[in-house]
């Protein structure tokens, strides 16, 4: 088998075979295959595209390129969640907590944010003491005791995906749906949950800008999750504003907090409610059931309110927290977490409804204020980022304050809050929001 | 400038710029641009193509990599022949002696060949001492006393071609008309002669299959050359079979020498005879003439004629033959050149007329003979190659010579012959053949 045959094939419009694939991914993890030809292959399959079953051998074939993580000593049904990313996404630190609550084994491996915002471990690591690192033992150990982890993902997990992402970036062939799909499925195989729910993000502040591609991913991550033998739903969810009243780490720590103890803005809080009840229903707690069922949607949100009522699912969050090594002090006082240097508050230009949102543009002014990283070696300030007041819909009056921006960095304060103004659109009409969830 | 924007801009459709194309290929040869992004533009330019301008961008960015061959102290108009590649094709032997001999001043770079026969170089290598090596000054000089010289491509000339045509040789990239028009048009450019004459191959044994494909290639060159300011007429020549009646490199230079003497096959003969008439009529010879021009080309048919049959031509081809070191008494004796150690003769399985040709399994076969590379490292052996009997269209007789296989190797004898039948379809019916020239 030769990799110039295989560039040649897909070139043509042809379907490559399981062992063509598997040569390719094989080849250029051990370095026969050279990276030149890797890029010309991207580039044919960003032109050709794969169908389900090419898709589903690629991501087989690159989840067992490194380290499998093998969970078969914790019984029962593990569940993981995945976002493909948005501005102010915090689902993760909300749900884990609630459905280890109730009884359910939630494992999860994150990884660390570039652009933007910081990805879930970067949030976590905002908590003093807090550690991602996690052996395979301490991995297990941890699902067995309390029901949650969430660990950065391990040196050799999945190693063709993190050379193909590396290659795709620079090479322009991010932007296929079968990659795309491949790349995070991949991921999601080879760290051992058995259910799999995803939430793609849709709009300005996503990957994925309009529902048709949206849905494209949506539906080529399912088939790839039937067809590997797990259980996936995937949701398409709204990301044409930031998710909740908070961008930035501790921001977003501090609010996923407010949402477990049943203060949660309305949108992110409904968005919880849903992947929580979808994973419940899913998992052996509830017999591995069919979110589809009506019955089962209603027992799960009645256990999910019961479980933040209580107080249990925050309680689990402190045992999180703990678990790994952070102090759960800052849950009774905020004011343990670093705290930045200025505050700014920034004020409606003119009277109106807030009509749109660029969302990534929102991202883009975090990450001014210190909360992302622009290349991988930036170091990420826990305490910056934006607390938003009003959301797309709300009537705003000139000079009205809609958002503070925190960071260390006195003199972006100015350009910051005239981006932050920019990223948003006024109209003298009211607004009618878009549902947070298309495909419910 | 980023070369990610570049790609991006073309994998979308979009047209580079002047500025784009020149920062790719500069890049590309000072090595600031690595293998695995031009891989990525190449294949998308294989998928969006180029328009005339690009090709002529990418052309003229590419001539001028490296050295520009400099020929402005010879005066005078300079005259350049260029095939795409066929079997059997020694065309450049005969034209460059008859032009010479009728006062063209005839430039000209080789290079060597892979795959089936060897390139023209090759073919000159055969006769005892000869050299193409020349310096600039050697080359300069030869051109003013005798009119014609033949060397082979110097080491820093289009840099930018030998590193992109290694990368799309192994990216499955070769394919793609504006890559190999700018190819062979920024060699064309940077070796400095003011009129090229094309000869665009097209059949069995050439790269181009089809007519269409010969055609918009030949229209790109001659684009490119107009675009910049060179004289060029391309001709679309048959190569659905072997042309004249030898493939192999001394057999072929033997055949030349049979064409300068007046005793030429027929269709090879008819080729020279219409390259020569083009190249004189536009040559200063003829005052820059149109080939198209009826009566010039009468009269550019009488000059050639006069110089084969005066032996003036023949007499050239032995000049040009000693200025470059090379022995000519194989001219009156061809058992000066090696003699191979085997003959072999291939007959007919059955009668028929000879209807089509594997042209591009005829020269498989004379590479196994030895006669050309499968790998650069490869060693010609001079010798080897096959003498053909029949043409397509001739009439054989079961039994019937058709052809005569020449190597050093006798275990390969027995394939050679079976694979040399097998590229002939025989017919019961008359065939009428293809005219040799297409677009006359």
């Amino acid at each position: 088998m030769r990799m110039y045959d295989i560039i040649d094939k897909k070139k043509r419009g042809g379907t490559l075979t399981k062992e063509e694939i598997e040569f390719f991914v094989q080849g250029y993890v051990d370095g026969s295959i050279p990276d030149y030809q890797a890029s010309a292959l991207m580039m044919a399959i960003w032109y050709e595209g794969m169908n389900k079953e090419e898709t589903t051998n690629l991501t087989l074939a690159m989840a067992s390129s490194g380290d499998m993580i093998d969970l078969s000593e914790i019984p029962g049904v593990k569940v993981d969640k995945h976002s493909t990313g948005g501005i102010g996404d915090k689902t993760t630190l909300i749900i884990g907590p609630i459905l280890a609550s109730l009884g359910a084994k939630v494992v999860k491996m994150s990884g660390r944010g570039l652009g933007a915002t910081g990805g879930t471990i970067d949030k976590l690591d905002s908590i003093p003491g807090f550690s991602s690192e996690r052996t395979d033992d301490e991995f297990i150990r941890q699902v067995m005791e309390i029901g949650l982890v969430d660990a950065a993902q391990s040196g050799n997990l999945v190693p063709a995906d993190k050379k193909m992402y590396a290659l795709r970036d620079v090479t322009a062939t991010v932007d296929s749906i079968p990659l795309i799909a491949s790349s995070i499925m991949s991921k999601k195989l080879a760290s051992g949950a058995d259910v799999i729910v995803l939430d793609v993000k849709c709009g300005t502040g996503a990957f994925m800008k309009d529902y048709e591609s949206a849905k494209l991913l949506a539906d080529t991550m399912t088939d790839i999750g039937r067809m590997s033998g797990r259980k996936v739903y995937a949701f398409i969810t709204d990301m044409n504003e930031p998710l909740g009243r908070t961008v930035g780490n501790s921001l977003e720590v501090l609010e996923a907090v407010e949402v477990l103890r049943g203060n949660g803005e309305e949108r992110l809080t409904e968005l919880c409610m849903e992947l929580s009840k979808c994973l419940l229903i899913m998992s052996d707690v509830m017999g591995c059931g069919d979110y589809r069922n009506e019955g089962l949607r209603d027992k799960a949100e009645k256990m999910i309110q019961e479980a933040i009522v209580s107080g249990a699912a925050l309680t689990k969050f402190r045992e999180f927290v703990k678990a790994q090594g952070g102090d759960d002090s800052f849950v009774d006082d905020p004011l343990k977490l670093k705290q930045p240097l200025y505050s700014f508050d920034v004020r409606a230009r003119e009277s109106g409804y807030l009509a749109s949102c660029d969302a990534s543009e929102v991202g883009n002014v975090s990450c001014i204020l210190g909360a992302g990283r622009i290349t991988k070696e930036d170091k990420i300030d826990s305490s910056a980022g934006i607390r938003i007041y009003k959301k797309i819909g709300d009537h705003v009056e000139a000079g009205e304050r809609i958002a503070t921006l925190y960071t260390d960095k006195e003199d972006i304060l100015d350009e910051a809050a005239k981006r932050f103004l920019d990223a948003y659109q006024l109209s003298q009409n009211n607004i009618i929001n878009r549902p947070v969830i298309y495909n419910l």
